[in-house]
């Protein structure tokens, strides 16, 4: 991406602040001078971080003007101190902007149960309002990045009513991802003009249908925040369900990007495959089924061994709780059917199934026939620098 | 072990079948003369393979006199073919040995989706009955191994009403293991006189505390099987209360060693580690946290690098779906306070921890403060080995 990634009304920075041990950028913001309508969604994690509580409380107030957010520390179990440290940084974020209190909004990633390094953060503050610019965003999505190895920025522009609408979401994900939860730290911004209400409910349901359907690990971050901020200064008005339709859509395609990007740049991640269950009793059936094989770490590393053993994923499938008939089971890899009526198709299919293993993205469809529930997920391998990584991750 | 263990009254042996590309022992064989009252357990898998599905038929005749075993192929989705294969190596088992069709049960562990070398299994019955002896055991346990490091013998010799009675349990395991069913293979030979629901009841409540409290990865494989054999020879009865209650005791002791022995050899473990929940509101509650932990790839990959990170803890205990409260959780490695009221307790505590975690096994106590609920499970380290053993598993 040569060109930088743009909202209209929207400015964004990001520098290093000193909270990473290895110098990289790790404090950034995001900016709206004109008050922007505020929607938002949180781990359900029931050990949330100390801006995740802070977020809660000022989602009901439904606008804000600023996300100031860290990487290198989750501001996690810290107690009283934790939830003072983020009030502080939002107030001194306000200050400089000359803007309310509350319409600041924090966000953290990192070590869980380290105190901030507040003096840092509060000294980098002035410059990093200072370096605010409409070119900013790539800045404040690096300065996000914790294992993650490359920033995440997806733009979608498109027409309400013949009117250009702009929808630009920064995001980090990597490591502790699971779908019952919103993601890891995604900020939307758009020019589009929404009441707080709508704007929430196009985010529980697009959320639900993208990022709440990826899974790296399998765990659950303390800190998972998605916070939309809807500033209007496009002047186009989503209030119709014909325009709100059109506004989720975009919103809908945008995430699905956003999900597929964290998956791929998850933690050793070398493969990233979607799991479409269908012909299951009902979708809640076919969600368990799906989530199941997603999560089976000897499916994932079947996966990053490019082993057609598709009876790991017959294993999956068996021990998700739903009442199935193994003997009705087809399983394919992308086009190319592996096992059909619970049996294996033969070595020409694994011939086939092991090329289409080593592309770099696939879909496994199984189908139970006994129904037309379906759910997709997508899910990626579990590899030897997965490990690694996660046994290194404070040293 | 230089003196082979035995249990009165029963033979086993073990041998090369050429199921297993390497060559190695491939099919082992169990034998009680005299009839012994007969319980199993079963995985709880949707997907239940054929020995599974032919032993549970045969579970309730309440009586049986040999177990034969092979490892290489788990003869799961094969079909109308795999079961009749599993019927005809039974036959073939009591045809040598004189006995009743019925009287043999199956079990079968390995690669899902092939179908079993039938022939070269039914060749090599004559010469696996011929090396019958009470000495054969651990070549029985050799037989059963796939992945495993070590063959698995636990013997206890205990006394009910001042007469010696012998347990002997074979066992296996390694990967796909998870609480919500019974265990990989693991049979059970004793020479104690009990009812076959006398038995079915000690099993199934043994079995619980022991096998159904370890996981190495969470998944649940098609095959796993518990049989237990008490051939009564000793003259011992156990039918009282207080007989009953002597033999479950010995019994569960014998099933928490081997539950130990399959974590420790798990696929690539270097950590055994007890994960003790109590002071939650209920026993269910600190069995869900206690499962979250066990089971958390961020755990377990933290363990592997001997990395005091506590906040993991935190988070999985957070998403176990239990209502705590964060900040009274305190958390122990060994003797060793790490967290107190969800933060954490400093450097000097993080220097003691890391010694903690340098043991081969150890473990972490989670105090919820919220009552008297308590669970432990055994869990073990996710490792670089365990995703390169599982990657290459078929090559």
């Amino acid at each position: 991406m040569d060109q930088p990634l743009q909202c209209p009304g929207f400015q964004a920075a990001g520098l290093a602040a000193g909270i990473k041990k290895n110098g990289n950028p790790d404090l950034g913001l995001i900016y709206s001078p004109a008050p922007a309508a505020l929607a938002g969604m949180f781990t359900r994690n029931r050990v949330a971080a100390a801006p995740v509580q802070l977020c809660r409380s000022r989602l009901a107030q439904g606008v804000a003007r600023a996300i100031i957010v860290n990487a290198g520390n989750a501001n996690c179990c810290t107690g009283e101190k934790g939830l003072s440290d983020a009030t502080t940084i939002c107030a001194d974020v306000s200050t400089h902007l000359g803007l309310a209190e509350n319409e600041v909004l924090p966000a953290s990633t990192g070590v869980i149960g380290e105190p901030l390094p507040l003096d840092r953060i509060r000294a980098a503050i002035p410059g990093l309002v200072a370096a605010l610019s409409d070119e900013g965003f790539e800045n404040a999505a690096r300065a996000m990045m914790t294992t993650d190895t490359v920033p995440k920025q997806v733009l979608r522009q498109f027409e309400i009513d013949g009117r250009i609408v702009t929808i630009l979401a920064v995001a980090k994900g990597a490591g502790m991802i699971r779908p019952d939860m919103a993601t890891m730290l995604c900020f939307i911004c758009t020019d589009a003009a929404l009441a707080a209400d709508t704007l929430q409910g196009v985010l529980a349901r697009t959320v639900d249908r993208t990022l709440n359907r990826i899974t790296i690990d399998g765990d659950t971050s303390t800190n998972d925040t998605v916070l939309a901020l809807a500033n209007g200064v496009s002047g186009v008005k989503v209030q119709s369900a014909a325009q709100v339709q059109a506004f989720a859509q975009a919103m809908n395609d945008i995430l699905l990007e956003v999900a597929r990007r964290l998956v791929a740049d998850g933690e050793g991640v070398t493969r990233v495959v979607d799991i479409i269950v269908k012909g299951a009793p009902s979708d809640a059936d076919a969600q368990r089924i799906a989530e199941a094989v997603a999560h089976s770490p000897l499916v994932k590393t079947a996966i990053f061994g490019q082993d057609a053993n598709w009876g790991r994923i017959m294993m999956a499938v068996g021990r998700a709780g739903v009442a199935i008939d193994p003997e009705a089971v087809d399983i394919y890899f992308n086009e190319v059917i592996m096992a059909r009526s619970g049996q294996g198709c033969g070595k020409a299919a694994e011939a086939q199934v092991t090329a289409v293993m080593r592309l770099p993205a696939y879909t496994v469809t199984i189908d139970l026939n006994a129904g037309s529930g379906r759910w997709t997920m997508i899910t990626c391998d579990f590899s030897i620098d997965y490990v690694k990584i996660n046994a290194d991750y404070r040293s």
